[in-house]
């Protein structure tokens, strides 16, 4: 809907009113100039403060590197991240060496989680990368590495032989790590992507440093 | 929780692991600076514009004076307002002068929705405002001016005696204008505050301007 009409377009606004509609139409049009103009400089803050924190996240994921079991320590302490993993996922991240989360260069459009993994008895693949981007429709979308499983040794489906016995409650609270890693079904509420990305990311020492409060409460015990 | 320990605080990590510790430690912090400073960049970009913005606001107000009942008529055409407002409201709202939201100085902290009416049969008050701000706790609360209805025409108390011989699923729809603007119940999910904010204030005239489409398509006709 537009003000700008050439006066006999079936609109029956009286002369003076239809003056101040264009009146309107050309303020609204320096105020929308205006929040492009925000939205441009925002982004280039978001641009600039990516670029220079990139160089502390290296430096970061360089010494975290000479800490054994950081990040299966720092995942397996988080609450959220903890409570899908079990138990053969949580060994197998024992050999995640490195996490990484890319922002895009334009911010808005999307984010990348790289999982890179020493050799290990389970997959192939070096890096995992779980991507989340906005698909052709402007709807959020992910994909995700596929997995190189070696043989016997494919968490996804130890997980369902695991459950078939275990009746319907168990199949339905059947989400893991690997399940998430391979799910895109619901992308724009990929709650696990987004604690990685928001929580994890941001501060993984806060995670990694708990565990010691936790077994001096004997929460560990869970094996005995 | 801080890896900054004096070594023998209680944790058992080995000396190599604790300096890495206490080296990831000091990277975060700079991360933090940079965070906090991205935050303080961002703010001020964003006030920035909120003063540019200002006499274009202030510009298109005068402009909508011209115009007869021109926030009455944009209220009643916009699907989520129209929704709560009464046939009573609805009349009250054609002494309606001016619309203005105006969000604090360090806008985090809350906005600020002003109604100014002419003099009415309604209330006494000239301007009627419903501001939203970070309580005391930290989370958001809401207040509102109190209304000083006129003998015989408090239209929240009308809403109510028409509701009464309605039976219960009338009166659970009971949201009226009036009660919302009155109603600080959840102010972290104030519909109806955010859809003025986000959506009419930024640009009213689309809304001004939709009814005569729906006119020719005969949906004013529910009066026949
Ligand atoms: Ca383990
Ligand atoms: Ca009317
Ligand atoms: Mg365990
Ligand atoms: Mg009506």
């Amino acid at each position: 809907a537009s003000a700008s009409g050439e006066g006999e377009e079936g609109r029956d606004y009286d002369a003076e009113t239809q003056k101040a509609l264009e009146e309107i139409d050309a303020c609204q049009n320096e105020i929308d100039a205006l929040n492009e103009k925000a939205s441009e400089e925002i982004l280039k803050v978001e641009q600039k403060y990516n670029k220079l924190r990139k160089p502390y996240f290296e430096k970061r994921n360089d010494i975290i590197k000479r800490i054994p079991n950081f990040w299966v320590t720092a995942f397996v302490n988080h609450p959220q991240i903890s409570a899908i993993l079990e138990e053969d996922e949580e060994d197998c991240l024992h050999y995640l060496s490195k996490l990484e989360v890319e922002e895009f260069e334009d911010i808005k459009s999307g984010y990348r989680i790289n999982f890179h993994f020493e050799e290990n008895p389970y997959f192939e693949n070096d890096v995992l990368t779980k991507e989340f981007h906005l698909g052709s429709s402007g709807d959020p979308a992910s994909q995700s590495t596929p997995i190189r499983w070696k043989e016997g040794n494919d968490l996804t489906k130890k997980g369902k032989e695991k459950n078939v016995g275990k009746g319907r409650k168990r199949a339905m609270e059947q989400k893991t790590f690997f399940n998430w890693f391979t799910d895109h079904g619901d992308p724009s509420a990929d709650d696990i992507a987004e604690v990685i990305k928001d929580d994890m990311w941001p501060n993984p020492l806060q995670y990694y440093l708990v565990p010691d409060i936790e077994v001096e409460n004997g929460v560990e015990g869970e094996d005995d």
